[in-house]
């Protein structure tokens, strides 16, 4: 069994990854912390935790949550994680941050995008993309992992064997993604309120989101070449789930094939991507709760449509966060998932 | 034509009242103001009011609002209007007042619930309770009404009748209402925030509603006793509507009487009280976007059960102030609002 | 005044337009009918319209509706309405039909798409595609309008400076729309059971919904060449509104254009169509319960996004029906509608 | 392990029966079957199975559910269990089943609330009533369990110790209860649909609810005499959970107790059962997605308001039938449940 701590208890992805941790067989929860106004029971901060965990969640301390854990998981908001991790990967413990601190391999792109100077250069080269599907390998091995996005998780799995197999022309495609409220986090501001969301629907951040970048990168690796995506996130009233709908113009490679049975072979040993026949596709309400990632596929003579969804709190976030635990701990990987 | 104002026109209620406004025939919006970071046109404040209104919204100016307008509404948080009212009373402008500020007789009552003192006693006996269907001849003659609040409109249409005609024994009533979220204005705080109020329900301020208060009040008046009710709200996860499930024991007065005939009759000239038949209930659905208020009636041998429904924004809150100024300056009561 | 009739007012959209005529101050309603099991008050089928309207709802039935009425609004599922059209057009009556009966000029694309042999086609070539943007004059003179889907509305009015204009590769459109659940109609099916659509999305009908041919016909004439746009419509879960997020490439003839500028030229004169400053973009919650359709716009170097937002029900059926009777009738085009 | 049938998978209570007994460590899931069109995999009638579990459903069939499993589950409507129970009890399978068939003592109460002649009136008396907390002891040795139905567990667990204590007027109780959609199964009618039911709030069968007489046959066994409540259910606009707000008046022997030590003492074992500190009321939200049932206390001078919230798929049907299983079998209580 392995000692496991948290820092960040009180966001949604700190509260969903102790709801995981607290049914996983191979996890005893060592430390809990958060930026709380006074140290109290998880059960005072969380009336649901009550009868299922007796912990006292304090004030982060470095120390404290070293010297009890083995891994430590960061769900933290960006820009913070960087203060963490450096002292606790020193002191050997392992690291699975939550946050996009560590996501990018060329640190202007984070410092334009999240508007911040990074100030622990040195670790990032030490973290590796926590996304089982194309990283499992490092991800073995690695001692500090830097958990993917939301919607990067959805649109990298939905576009892996087209960006792979050069299946679609790179300027093409469009990534037309709906997220989910818990999405943003438990942010306090007008936007956020019941009555703005409920009955609403809108995109944001047009051009501009700070996850495009990240999908790029990931896609440009895949793809050998550097590729720009089109991404546009909209806000669904609703508490969980991503459904990302994604246009590409196919290219000549993808004549003649069956994109679908390409994405099944892609995926055929991934126990979290279940790809759907002809005409079949994803809705949120399949994956939520769950850390699949469902994928249908739409071809035309010309263009290619796949549709990916997910949990953005569970295998975009929280669950994909375990499943890298399970990986890096040689449990098995699905353990505490399904 | 009547030259109106609206001071608070950001908040809910605010924005509720001034789209009533801009379709009553007899009204010319003179003057919009509210707290804001800097003034701007009412269009880059609502969006949805683009094309429907050019009109810029000040910060509030007591001279401003009362050199230009002959009837004023106050759309403010309780214990804000209190530093408007004498101003706008002295210049001899009409007021309406959406806020809680001037709706008690006993001034303890309300600084008790409020938990403020109240700076401006002078002008508490001058203002009529706006409830149109029990003070419909005060208002008539009225320059200053205090509105309603929302569960208390619901509660107290739902029981007048009942009160007014002893027909309940006077410490069995109890209420239990639930209200959609604009019922708590647009108040930035975690509570509020869509993924806590989305797939959640529960009961709040239990015993202790600052609307508990004002319904004893006009159901003591009706009743001519001091009447306490057990009144306890609950927030639905939805914008828009309350619904009070009202349980009494019959008094002997009630023997032999068929309760549904008496509420019809009492109402039988209300434009906006709809009573329902037997095994007929209201909801919600029927009454949002409307000024109505819809009872529906239960009886067995020593109970009965009262359900009243209105639109919380409405009959609530700012259909009710356009109800009480058409009364004030002798327009049909249902103009603007049908 | 004019005595209008309405055949299908169970519907969703029946039953707005029955909402709208109410409060419009040219109209009579003077006959109301829909396949029901038996005639009764339309206060007895809407509980809210009691107190509002006394008006018995009758089976349809020719005769008594053409000879009572000047107009009828046809709000009947597909397939339906052609039932009815030859009959009242041939007593005299104009006729706005809501379905999508006559909204083709190529009677293959209906007949493909609607999945039945058309038995009207005398009558197809009379009928006025009414979206007044493009077709007001001759909507003035019509006496059968073809009143245009909902989808169609968001789509068309967000492209049409595009394609009018050829600022766009032809081929390169693509239509992520999501929609409300009344979009629908009152379908009763499992997919539409509350609990199935609640905390759920997801794309629908990809490739083969009967709206895009419709798209297609009127962004082909505004283009003059033929256009085949990608359409993927998802369902939101909400009541009301259409959210269309528009992606295209730039052709030539827009370099060096400001496109936000041409569609404000384009649009200049239009009561109902608002468009948005750059980096300001529509949602739903702004055009729900008006006629309103908000378009915002975002270019970059290739390619252009265009967000167009309606609310369904009104803008997208009985709204815009109601623009098009006050066109042909002469009255303010925004009567009974702001 | 023991080998798990389950007759009417397709249901909401039958679907979250399967998830949760996927989960389980000690169940072996043998057979599934439903009233369906056609024999398919489970994961094709429900595709978040999908990966998860290969097993065909077919038609009910009473031998081959009987040759192959321990334990049935029956997740099917009122007035069909009763087809299935003799028959599996013959063949000596261990029966739990979720209809209210066989929870009434007395069979004429169900034949009048529930319309139809009972046809397995032999079987009755062996049925145990499947509430733990009431009757742990008789359902350790039971073969056939019934499984309460979701408002009664909710209203007894919130009355039972003030039942067992006679600490209120017996004819004062009052339960006004809220369920969420999935309470009234998966039916297809127009009053189920989204767009009738979000952003909506009602009461239904006002003082006419089966569950009623349920209520009461507890109460009355626990307080030693015949209880009426007065019972008013209300439906709430989200997928899961029950609040009920319960209302007394205080007997002589509640005088100068204190009732929140004396619920917390009643259920101090209770593993699913947790009673809050004065002043701190249950929510939908902390119970949703568990087995616990969650009970406030707020007491006057006269008056006592019992909060009881459960999620009604799982305490109040499927988590409470695996409970039961857990106790028939003699696994721990909470396995598969936490």
């Amino acid at each position: 069994m392995i000692n496991a701590g948290l820092i960040g208890v009180t966001g949604y992805a700190g509260e969903e990854l102790l709801s995981i941790l607290l049914k996983h067989p191979q996890v005893r929860i060592s430390d809990l912390s958060a930026k709380i106004d006074k140290e109290q029971s998880i059960a005072a901060l969380f009336p649901k935790f009550k009868n299922r965990l007796e912990l006292v969640c304090h004030n982060p301390d470095l120390n404290k949550t070293s010297s009890s854990c083995d891994l430590v998981f960061l769900a933290l908001p960006h820009t913070v994680s960087m203060n963490f991790v450096p002292g606790l990967l020193k002191k050997g413990v392992k690291v699975i941050d939550l946050s996009a601190d560590y996501r990018f391999s060329d640190v202007k792109v984070y410092e334009k995008f999240y508007g911040v100077k990074h100030n622990d250069r040195a670790n990032l080269a030490k973290a590796v993309y926590g996304l089982p599907e194309l990283y499992r390998i490092k991800i073995k091995k690695a001692d500090f992992i830097a958990n993917p996005g939301c919607y990067p998780t959805a649109s990298i799995l939905g576009l892996a064997p087209l960006a792979a197999f050069d299946l679609v022309e790179r300027d093409s495609i469009i990534i037309d993604a709906k997220s989910g409220v818990t999405g943003a986090g438990r942010k306090i501001a007008e936007g956020f309120l019941f009555s703005e969301i409920n009955e609403d629907f809108k995109a944001y951040k047009v051009g501009v989101h700070q996850h495009a970048p990240e999908i790029d990168q990931e896609i440009s690796k895949l793809a050998g070449k550097n590729v720009k995506t089109t991404f546009v996130p909209h806000l669904l009233p609703l508490n969980r789930g991503i459904l990302a709908t994604i246009y590409a113009n196919k290219s000549k490679k993808a004549k003649n094939k069956n994109i679908i049975d390409i994405y099944k072979k892609f995926y055929k040993s991934e126990p979290f991507v279940r790809v759907k026949e002809a005409a079949d596709y994803p809705r949120v309400k399949d994956v939520v709760f769950t850390n699949f990632c469902d994928i249908g596929i739409k071809e035309d003579e010309d263009k290619v449509i796949v549709i990916s969804a997910i949990d953005n709190l569970l295998k975009g976030a929280s669950g994909q966060a375990v499943q890298n635990m399970n990986i890096m701990c040689d449990y098995p990987e699905t353990m505490g998932l399904v």
